[in-house]
């Protein structure tokens, strides 16, 4: 593509993105097709010569829009937002232009070295304890997911826990210690996900319970690592959650910090989503005793405006997370690294290479400014607890957990087959889209609000819809 | 940002970048930046207010630029390449300006879709075999890298040769056999890291003798395995390399691929910068034998112009590869899910959320056509043996391995100090990028050529310097 074509198509594709935003709340928000659909209606084979761009966004418009779920709608109030924002799309765009390597400092020292401040720049916005400050013994990365960010805490805890021989000898050699990791019974499956992947295995991750909050017990907490003591297990790492993905539970994270430090354990902190109330102030009593875990992720990409992927993790002490999977061969070797002067993030994450994402959210933050991000999350938490005070106003429904910040738990009073349809038949209007999880064992409708275009006559609209919807029976 | 500001802002950025692409040879390829350099130039809190776009794009222009390594210049022949191209930029704008979630096929019908019908026309264009394609038992998936499609090989393996007890039970279990993972003394330092990660350890990832052209040694592979086999362990896992990172040595995969199946292991075949060779018939050879691989990775983000991340992973057996990593919580169900008429991506892969990475891929093939890109990696193949023909004819140089495609593996004949000096004063020249490795003990400098704008003219000024430094002496 010649340079003049790229600026022209670069151009239309500006103008589409923006009309797109524009006109999204208008798209059904879960895509109407069925399996197969799209690939049907594109050709089975590669062209064998070059296409005009044009053609391709032609079939943009025709195949691809009908079979998205438009996750940027202001009706979208499923799972939990995958926000973007325009600043991110740009600083996404400039990443993409620039198309640096971030996998060493000398492959890029602009991009660990914004990275390192952007992490830095968080601790201080979200108050985090300053352990977690490039400038101590800790810092912060920038992974794709929460998911890879438990995965990388879980194996620096197994190498604590082993002083480095699960790594060297395998966790199936003789005499290597039976390690346990815990979490509720709320938590993420991405826990058990990485418990799986580190070779720990399912059986060996447990499902503490909860109060009648959804929050993780500390006293079943402490109680199970005391039995698995007993057996001659050796109990290594919990994850606590700050907002669970089924209700947003907020797990007790001082009295778990104690309990963890008592026991020897490795504390992680998963906050994807609710990270970003840290912002303000008066829900920061939601994050008490941080200072107590080893390490902390929140996702940027849900609920900050900056678009997938970027989660932030934090360590306390970055040398147990660089030495559990570090690896330098020849022809990764280069005088910044050898001088120790430098940080090199790959031996912080699973993948060698990584992209330039420290961009999308140094523009996200210049953009908004605190003050502005702050703005933001506050909205969504009022526009929650409106939402929440129409259900509970309504005796046909009720309210199936607390609403600390921005989701909503709630279903109605008729029962599982009711809701369920009643789901259905909201998500097959096109006019919202909601998602279910399980409480107590009854089908429960989560409403979740945090998309940056949401305003509150989107979530008005939602709640006569359910109401309308629920009559129509 | 409100939608004219988007536009306007958007159509400057994508002028910055067509500016940027134009001017970037004239950059110094690697940053003469010095440690902390960048960071000490900007702010160190975030601002409490918004700031104007403009004032972040003067940012990336005063201090961001100086700290880059210009990875899409034409004179980058450092690693291997990390190509981008206009089509490809475009694709993830479009993505980021989506910003769809493609972890469940109902969370973007169309994401899952492209993907598998991308991954479906690439095993045509690359004539893989037909048991990958995703109408057979097999299928593909995008990864973000090598390192990550390995380690899902390699989880798929473990599972395999435990029948699920090292995810249930985890490895340390009673009973647990020693599983064990072979590749070449030249494989990729992401096979080791994978070992440890899924807790087999270092030390049961053997690294088998290569030959004089740093191939994997067959013989050497079975005599381990059979050892390990006489000991008591399990050998599970070959990675074999087509293309290794240090000298673009090509392992027999057709043997090894006889021994895994003698010996029931799983065979994952690395061609991560070389698979783009199979594009055209000529360089097919290469990959004979792909038939008995259990799984295959390229990426397209290396030679195939292609934006990072993009990592192709397929398997032969996909049950294989997604009872080994799915986990289905309560909040991830759905319709389409439950009736098994679908395929959900985050089964695939080590992360829960995935962009639309496909997007870019489509873009890519379909301006390029198949012939288009087959065009571009003739060029770089006949770029690179136009160079190592001018090492031959200079007897000051030899080369150090066969260059097989488009990586060129040479030295001075006057020992490793001389090829160190030489190396770091081309590389703060900043005329020129290059890295370096070790061939049987000696410092070896590699020419990768692979940048889409890299022309006859950029590697004879490369050649021309590098004699010119070399007699500087």
């Amino acid at each position: 593509m010649d340079p003049a074509a790229f600026r022209r198509h670069g151009h239309a594709l500006v103008e589409w993105i923006a009309d797109y935003r524009a006109r999204v709340e208008t798209l059904p928000v879960l895509s109407q097709a069925t399996p197969g659909e799209v690939r049907a209606a594109l050709p089975a084979r590669a062209p064998e010569h070059g296409e005009e761009f044009a053609a391709v966004m032609a079939d943009v418009d025709r195949v691809l829009l009908p079979g998205l779920t438009h996750w940027q709608s202001p009706n979208f109030f499923a799972y939990f937002p995958a926000n973007s924002s325009e600043p991110s799309i740009l600083g996404e765009l400039l990443s993409a232009g620039l198309g640096v390597q971030g996998m060493l400092w000398a492959t890029s020292p602009a991009c660990t070295e914004l990275e390192t401040l952007m992490l830095d720049w968080l601790v201080a916005m979200l108050d985090l304890p300053p352990a977690f400050l490039s400038t101590s013994a800790g810092g912060g990365v920038i992974q794709d997911t929460a998911s890879s960010a438990v995965l990388c805490a879980l194996i620096a805890a197994r190498e604590r826990a082993t002083r480095g021989a699960s790594n060297e000898q395998g966790l199936s050699a003789a005499g290597m210690p039976r390690l346990v990791a815990y979490a509720s019974s709320q938590a993420h499956s991405s826990v058990e996900k990485a418990a799986k992947i580190a070779g720990l295995g399912r059986e060996l991750c447990r499902a503490i319970a909860v109060d009648e909050h959804f929050a993780l017990r500390p006293d079943a907490l402490e109680r199970q690592i005391e039995t698995d003591c007993a057996a001659g297990l050796r109990p290594c790492f919990v994850a606590a959650t700050l907002g669970t993905t089924s209700s947003n539970a907020m797990d007790p994270v001082a009295e778990i910090g104690r309990i963890c430090q008592r026991h020897g354990l490795w504390l992680h902190v998963d906050a994807a989503m609710s990270g970003t109330a840290a912002l303000c102030p008066e829900f920061r009593h939601w994050f008490a005793g941080l200072e107590r875990a080893d390490s902390y992720n929140f996702n940027p990409h849900k609920w900050m405006f900056t678009n997938f992927d970027c989660s932030c993790l934090w360590v306390r002490d970055r040398q147990s997370l660089i030495s559990a999977l570090t690896i330098v061969p020849e022809y990764l070797r280069n005088p910044a690294t050898e001088a120790g002067a430098v940080w090199d993030y790959r031996d912080w994450q699973i993948p060698l290479g990584r992209r330039f994402r420290a961009l999308k959210l140094w523009m996200v933050i210049r953009h908004f400014g605190v003050e502005g991000l702050r703005r933001e999350v506050r909205r969504h938490v009022a526009l929650a607890q409106q939402f929440a005070a129409w259900v509970r106003a309504d005796s046909d429904f009720e309210l199936a957990a607390p609403a600390p910040l921005n989701l909503v738990c709630f279903r109605h009073r008729a029962g599982d087959a009711f809701n369920q349809e009643l789901l259905e038949r909201l998500n097959r209007s096109g006019a919202l889209y909601l998602t279910h999880t399980k409480l107590e064992g009854k089908h429960t409708l989560r409403m979740s609000i945090g998309q940056l275009q949401t305003e509150e006559r989107h979530v008005a609209a939602a709640w006569s819809r359910i109401q309308a919807e629920a009559r129509r029976g």
